[in-house]
C-alpha cells in the first residue's frame, strides 16, 4: 500500500533499501520517527502544536496536518518502525514545483551537544545559511513534457551565494529553468506565483507578523517548503503553498522571540520581494496590512 | 580642554592613565581609533555612510554625527593619536539614563580570523546574545537626588536571562531603579519613554524597517544606545532617544539584509513591547503604519 514519494527535494529518501518517508494512496505522508531525541521531539512538537489553542488559524494552514503516529513496515526492511502519519503536501499535484528553503542562520541551538554543536557549526559556515540567514536544501521545478523536472544538485544549492540564490529563485518561476547560463530564465510566473494577495511572499509575510510576536516555539533547523503547480498557475488557479517543514530540533522558546529564524526569514521575503516588479510588491503589502488588521480584529485585539 | 566623559555605561574607558574616548565643552565625542583594522574600518564606515545619498534622513537621525578625524592627546598619556570626532550624544543632558544594547545572537562574522570568531562565539554563548539576540552592555538609570544612579555591574547585565532582561528594561524606566528585589520597580515612565510617537519603540520600529531592506551594511557587534532624561519626560519634553553606535566590525551587506541583527532587534522590540499597557503598542503601531506610508510617499514610492 505505501510508496516512496515521487517528489521530494531535501532529506533521507527511501530508496535502495534506504530509511525514509512513504506515501499512500490516501494523501497521507509517513515519516519514520528517528532514532532516541530527534524523533521523541518532533512528535513532542506535533502533539504540543496540533492542541494549542494559541496558534491562530491563520498560521495553523502553514503547517502540515498531523494524525498522530502508526507503525508500518519501514522503507528499509527493518521491519515494523513508529512513523508519524502528515498530510502529503503534494498528492494533488501532477508537476509540483518545489523549493525546499532551511531558515536561520544558526541551525545548531545552545541545548544539543557539543559535537552536534560543532556540525552545525561548520556546516552553517560552509552553506549560504551564515550569509544569506538561509540555505537552499533542494528544489524541483517543472520544464514541460519534454524536459519534465529541472532537478540541480542538492550539495551545490546549498552553498549559492547571494546572485545565484537571486538566479535559482528565478528559475524557480521560469518555464525554461533548465536553460544553459548564457540564456536568461524567463521569470514567467514570477509575479503568479511570487506576488499578489494568495502568493507566496504574501503568505511568507503572514508568517514573518507572527514570528514577529509568538514566543512558544523556537524553530531550528526547519525549513520553509514552497510549491506550486504550473498548470494550475496558468489556469490562475492560484495553487500556490507556503509550508513549514521538519521539526526535529524545535524548542520551546521561553518567552523570547525566535530571532534566528525570523532574521532568515526576513532575509529570503527580501530576494523574493526584489524579483516582483514593484507593483506586485505594493499590492501584496497593502494587502498585509488590511489582512493583519482583519486578523488583529478576529482575534479581538 | 578635553576631559573624561561622565556618563559611559560601556565600553573601553578613559579612567587611570587607560586609553578610551575624551569629549569636549562643544558637545563632541573624541573615540579614539583603534589599532590596525578595527580603527580603519570604523572610519571607513563613518565616511562611507556620511556620504552616502542612499541613507534617509529619517535614518540617518539615528547615528552620530560624523565631523572627521583629528589628533589629539591621548588619554593614557601615549602622546598624540588620532581620533574620531563624533557627536557627544549625552552633552546636553544633565541626568541620562543610559543602556547600551548590543545587538546580534552571533557578533562575529565569516571574514575575521579564526581566533576572533572563537572568543566571540564563546561570548556570545555565555552572555544573552545567544538567546536573547541581543545582550546589555551596560546601563545607568537616574535614581534620583538622592540616590543619583543605579550603575548595575557590566559584567552581570551581559549574562542576564529573559526575565531578568524584562526586569531590568522595567527598572530602566522606573523611578525607584535601585530597590531591593522584593519591592517591585514601579515604572513610572513606562509609557513616556518606550510609549508614544517619539517614544524608544517607535524608534526602534522605524529602524526596523530600514532594516528589512537595506543591504548596504552589516553591522556586526553594534549597539542601539537607549537615552533619556528624567526631566525632561517629567516636563513632557521627550528627551528620548536611540541611537546606533560602535562600528569597527561593520561590513558591506553585498545585497542581503543584515538578519542577524534584525532578528535581534525584533526581539528587543518584543520585550519592550510587552512592557507596554495594550494601548500604548495600538498607538505606537498606527504612528508607524502612517509614518511608513509618508516616508515611502516623500521618497518617491
Amino acid at each position: 500500500m505505501l510508496k516512496v514519494p515521487e517528489h521530494q527535494v531535501a532529506g533521507h529518501q527511501a530508496h535502495n533499501g534506504q530509511l525514509g518517508p512513504l506515501i499512500d494512496d490516501s494523501g497521507r505522508f509517513y515519516k519514520p520517527l528517528q532514532d532516541g531525541k530527534r524523533g521523541s521531539k518532533e512528535l513532542a512538537f506535533y502533539e504540543s502544536f496540533s492542541s494549542n489553542p494559541q496558534i491562530p488559524d491563520h498560521i495553523r494552514r502553514y503547517f502540515p496536518a498531523f494524525y498522530g503516529t502508526q507503525l508500518v513496515e519501514a522503507s528499509d526492511g527493518s521491519g515494523l518502525r513508529s512513523h508519524l502519519v502528515l498530510e502529503d503536501l503534494v498528492s494533488k499535484l501532477i508537476h509540483p514545483s518545489i523549493m525546499d528553503i532551511k531558515i536561520g542562520s544558526r541551525t545548531w541551538y545552545p541545548q544539543a551537544s557539543e559535537d552536534y554543536i560543532q556540525r552545525c557549526l561548520k556546516k552553517d559556515r560552509e552553506t549560504s545559511s551564515l550569509s544569506l540567514g538561509f540555505r537552499v536544501s533542494g528544489l524541483q521545478v517543472y520544464a514541460g513534457k519534454e524536459a519534465e523536472f529541472w532537478k540541480p544538485d542538492r550539495k551545490l544549492a546549498q552553498k549559492l551565494g547571494a546572485d545565484e540564490v537571486r538566479l535559482v529563485l528565478r528559475k524557480f518561476v521560469s518555464s525554461n529553468p533548465s536553460a544553459d547560463p548564457d540564456s536568461n530564465p524567463d521569470g514567467s510566473f514570477t509575479s503568479s506565483v511570487y506576488g499578489g494577495s494568495g502568493g507566496i511572499l504574501a503568505q511568507l509575510m503572514e508568517l514573518k507578523a507572527w514570528f514577529e510576536d509568538q514566543t512558544t516555539y523556537h524553530f531550528n533547523s526547519c525549513s520553509v517548503l514552497l510549491v506550486y503547480e504550473k498548470e494550475k498557475v496558468l489556469k490562475g488557479d492560484s495553487g500556490v503553498e507556503v509550508k513549514l517543514i521538519d521539526f526535529a530540533h524545535v524548542l520551546e522558546g521561553g518567552g523570547v522571540i525566535d530571532h534566528n529564524f525570523l532574521g532568515g526569514l526576513c532575509s529570503l521575503i527580501n530576494f523574493i520581494t526584489e524579483l516582483l516588479p514593484k507593483e506586485d510588491e505594493d499590492a501584496t503589502k497593502t494587502f498585509q496590512d488590511n489582512h493583519k488588521i482583519c486578523n488583529g480584529m478576529e482575534n479581538g485585539h
